[in-house]
């Protein structure tokens, strides 16, 4: 596999060897604490370095994403995860902009609507799943099932689940299921990548304040985030426990470090990248009965 | 539980005695060759009394579907698989007639369409899903993807599976991640009951042989379906393979001896009355708030 951000900065850094400090593949014992949120993998870029690394990035997931398309045999499944304020969205606007919007799909999971409290919590996930070809990406994604409403136990009150069924193994259950499911997925080709935004504590208190005073930014505040603070012990546990449970081979965790933004999104574009390379997509090439039909529509159209 | 058929019949028969013969929690070793098709339970009953006893399953059926619904906590799945002419659509017909349509959905699944077959393939299944206080009927289901695909390859080609998934161990993988999915569906209210109708090749040479000769049949009858008995083995090794793998106490299949219509309709009913009343439904009960708000509501209406 080659250089993933592209041949002419293969000076400035060797993007693999970088990622592979941040992919999980088998997360036993993983603690978050080992993972710093400021880690910039010593590349000490300059913001136009970056911006232009960072664009090269963008490019070549673009051609990738045409082979992708055009093969039609691949779905690529990109969960972002990542605590309030730790750049979900910025990443996904930034990284993803190139890429042809026909074969890619953005879809934010936010409260549940009544219709998919009336459904398993997969369903509303499933639906939403990338088609062949196609690169979707899972702003907040099934993961929420043990991380919120772990934290708010009265989400699983509002589940409507029967008696019985909401009792203490419920979180390790629902981590059981979903790692069954990635692999079932994987098994099917769709490619799943997970993505967790580190960000420390102190950033994102630095980000809140920016969305107070900067009146761009207002619109993304929300006085509830601040008071989610207080559990942020409990949701770094959590997340832990989901990592922990749900790294595999075939379904890794990328922990990107998220307090520097260019660089949260330079790995996330690298990500995306060297994951589409490994898939050694290619044009599908016509066999002789498609040259003959070829052929033929030539003479045809004179 | 009581006999899930009604007092009434107490006298005739103990239906949940009989049921178990036919229920499947654990097949290790599972053969079919054990099961007759042509097996009545030892009924032996005329043709109105089987008439009668459907007639009060059926009204069973809809006082517990109503409770169901009123409650909207669990869903109900239910997988009516079987070879051609086994009596797939007679069975939903005449057992599920007398259910309240707002609660109770039949999805027959066929050939998947091109969309359907851009997705992995549980997703047009899951979007199916019953929601919670439903009775959902899957006529075939993802089973077919570990039989039909399994004695006709090319309906795996079709699936337009990347290089390299479409291997060996395609049926069994499948099987172990439908498994897992009913797991999952059983810890989050769905209920799953599988139902294989049993019958003889015989019985289904007879079968058709009524579809050609009856005009009132004609319409049921498909070429296709004839030469596919050559397979006849293999699919019902298949089937074998698929009871064994996935038979579990939350996803129980129930192996029915189909030979008999009569017999055959009576234990689908006697078998979903029986996995209703197991779930001890009940109409919401007021709490003190509630009644407080009835009270009020009375006030006002004077």
């Amino acid at each position: 596999m080659g250089d993933p951000i592209g041949p002419r900065h293969t000076a400035v850094m060797d993007m693999n060897r970088l990622l592979k400090r941040y992919r999980i593949e088998d997360a036993k014992g993983f603690r978050l604490k080992k993972h710093d949120p400021a880690d910039e993998g010593g590349l000490a870029l300059e913001r136009e370095e970056a911006e232009a690394l960072l664009a090269t990035g963008q490019r070549r997931l673009a051609e990738l994403q045409d082979k992708l398309y055009a093969q039609d045999r691949w779905a690529v499944l990109c969960i972002v995860q990542a605590m309030d304020a730790a750049g979900k969205d910025g990443t996904i606007k930034h990284v993803f902009s190139g890429l042809n919007p026909q074969g890619c799909e953005v879809t934010p999971f936010k409260a549940p609507t009544s219709m998919e409290l009336d459904h398993d919590y997969l369903w509303r996930h499933v639906i939403a799943l990338p088609r062949r070809g196609h690169i979707g990406i899972h702003n907040r994604s099934w993961y929420e099932e043990v991380l919120v409403a772990r934290i708010h136990p009265e989400i699983i009150q509002r589940q409507k689940l029967p008696k019985g069924l909401a009792g203490k193994r419920i979180y390790d259950d629902r981590l059981e299921d979903i790692a069954a499911f990635e692999r079932y997925l994987s098994r099917n080709g769709v490619v799943v990548l997970k993505f967790f935004l580190h960000v420390s504590k102190e950033e994102q208190r630095r980000r809140f304040l920016a969305r107070i005073e900067d009146p761009a930014k207002n619109w993304k505040f929300n006085a509830a985030d601040v008071a989610e603070r207080e559990h942020w012990d409990a949701y770094q546990d959590a997340y832990e426990r989901a990592i922990r449970a749900t790294a595999a081979p075939h379904a890794p965790w990328y922990v990107v470090p998220a307090d520097r933004k260019w660089f949260c999104r330079l790995m996330v574009a690298g990500a995306m990248v060297q994951a589409l390379e490994g898939l050694q997509l290619s044009y599908p090439a016509p066999d002789a009965e498609d040259m003959a039909r070829l052929q033929q529509a030539r003479t045809a159209l004179g």
